[in-house]
């Protein structure tokens, strides 16, 4: 899986400058044009609310006045953490195998048993599963992609979670993954993620990147009770008095996970080809924190879908300055959050390309 | 248009009463093995908040702990009201039919050049209009239905806005084609209004049914100024000055309009047959109040979308108690909240049919 020096293809580590350059801040021509029309659309300035300024940034991202993405992907990477042995999840780690064939069976309803699968079917994306570093054999399957260089991070609070060359392995298999599904047809790419134990190296790499204390990032994840929860804010500190890296890379490397570095190539490979990210929980938003600091101008491309009950994510999002479309007090993760958003989005752009002007329609007070 | 005396036909009180008889709560049976049911899905209980209460009240709705609501249908009523004369609207009366021009008109991207109908095309409803009183000749279309009786309310700041006869007839037309549409395929059903001046009406039913005083319900509307807006709140407190009567009936006769009385109509004809109905903004949310106060079970029915950015829509809802699934700022009517929220509620229903269950899919920690 590694790449040796000696390989003919580009270094890793060119491969992501090469992909972290093509990323553009969004179209301002588009957008103002967009705003321009929103403001002529047949209702009231400004009635259509945050949907407005959601149609006006999808412009940008897509570089016309009139939007019109089509397809939709969640990609749910899976990984597991050396960190859950520490027993910071109401879960073993035996679920994170069990959930990815999960995503894969056949169910009357069609393939996927899951939250994700069931939320896909309903509101039109194709769901793909990317093994990142599941820490037990997977089926063959395929929709199911693998990038996984070892069975699960090691344990963040005593050592590095990951390599470096790892961080980049994972990083750049993400990126291809987006690349593959916007290929097949994805306007919309919606990172998602399932790994017991991933809200920890979460809020270790939201503590680090905002300079915020552990305990006001670290939440109870899945479930976890008080005494537990005091635990994981003792490990997450415990991990950032043990090193002091703050370039995001090495923020990375050193928390993890895969899942996390795979999701952040899916951020970056889809905002390389002007798609929208739909961002959907606290998971996602610590690999949204590392993309924006290697690539500022992805913040274009992030629209974060709800609020999430996880501590941290509201800070997460000021950080990104990008509000939420919705708080329903979600805290699954697999990408459901970003999948329920995709049809608010879809329904911003519509308004934008299929309502008339006032002139158009001939409604009287346009300028009103 | 109305119904004599001498009819053969029931009496449009009697046709009421029957309508409101045959709406009976929400199946209890069905929502507690949803309840059941969506603790053993392969997820941390509740870690899909809201959408798992939305998807328990959906089983209720149709009997079924798998829920599988399949078609939508926005149903936009429109009327004009005599108090628009009082200055209470930043646009004039004429914009009604030619918004009701703007729904039916042929565009480049189907039928309909409005908000509606571009969030309708992408989020899967039918669009049906009634003509339920607007102060013009409006053109002969297959999806215009008519049920006016007047060009437009009495102006409810010196008069009762409507006669009893009115109000039955279109809560009957309402409910009319409500049936109309879910005999065309609709489980869900979104009244939605168009009408200039008619959060006058709507406000001041919800200040007379509530008890609240007209400055805490009577809010800018599509965009009055403050100078406008205390003009409004001083014409909605002489309306319920001139009058004392609190019974629902009375209430809606007086203060108008007939969109609302269509609109209570379709809510009453949808919980008559067991159908979701998916509630808009302040407008609808004062229909709803006469609704449930003439027929309590009629709240299990109602769907709120997006909190509204109308003054007095929280109060509305707060009387309800139910909560929105969404707080986008829009204050637009014509049911568009009511579609975009249509996605949410097929997403939380997806869960509830098509996830397995923690024995189904063979993951450990069910019990967790």
């Amino acid at each position: 899986m590694s790449t040796s020096p000696e390989s003919v293809a580009p270094k890793p580590s060119d491969q992501l400058s090469e992909l972290l350059a093509r990323i553009q801040p969004a179209d301002a021509g588009a957008m103002a044009r967009a705003a321009e029309r929103q403001a002529q659309l047949t209702k009231p300035a400004g009635a259509l609310g945050e949907l407005e300024v959601l149609s006006v940034r999808l412009a940008g991202v897509f570089g016309t006045e009139r939007p019109a993405p089509q397809g939709a992907a969640v990609l749910v990477a899976a990984g597991d953490h050396g960190v859950a042995a520490e027993g910071v999840s109401a879960y073993p780690p035996e679920v994170t195998p069990a959930m990815v064939a999960n995503f894969l069976a056949d169910t009357p309803a069609g393939p996927g048993g899951a939250a994700v699968n069931a939320l896909a079917r309903a509101l039109d994306a194709k769901v793909y599963v990317l093994d990142a570093g599941v820490g037990a054999e997977l089926p063959q399957h395929p929709a199911l992609f693998r990038a996984a260089v070892r069975p699960g991070t090691r344990n963040l609070r005593v050592e590095a979670a990951m390599t470096r060359e790892e961080t980049l392995h994972l990083i750049l298999a993400g990126a291809a993954l987006a690349q593959r599904a916007i290929d097949e047809g994805a306007d919309f790419v919606v990172p998602g993620e399932m790994g017991i134990g991933n809200t920890t190296p979460a809020a270790a790499l939201t503590a680090r990147l905002l300079g915020l204390d552990p305990a006001d990032v670290t939440g109870r994840g899945t479930g976890v009770d008080d005494e537990r929860l005091a635990h994981k804010v003792a490990v997450v500190r415990e991990a950032l008095a043990r090193t002091d890296v703050t370039g995001p890379l090495d923020v990375l490397t050193e928390f993890g996970g895969y899942e996390i570095a795979a999701m952040l190539g899916m951020m970056l490979g889809a905002a390389a080809r002007r798609r929208t990210v739909v961002l959907d929980g606290f998971v996602e938003g610590s690999a949204a924190l590392v993309g924006v600091a290697l690539a500022p101008a992805l913040r274009d491309y992030l629209f974060p879908a709800g609020e999430c009950a996880e501590r941290g994510h509201a800070a997460q999002l000021a950080h990104l300055g990008l509000k939420p479309m919705f708080q329903l007090g979600l805290r699954l993760g697999e990408g459901t959050g970003g999948v329920l958003a995709l049809p608010l989005l879809r329904g911003a752009a519509a308004t934008l390309r299929e309502m008339r002007t006032f002139a158009e329609a001939a409604v009287p007070g346009g300028s009103a």
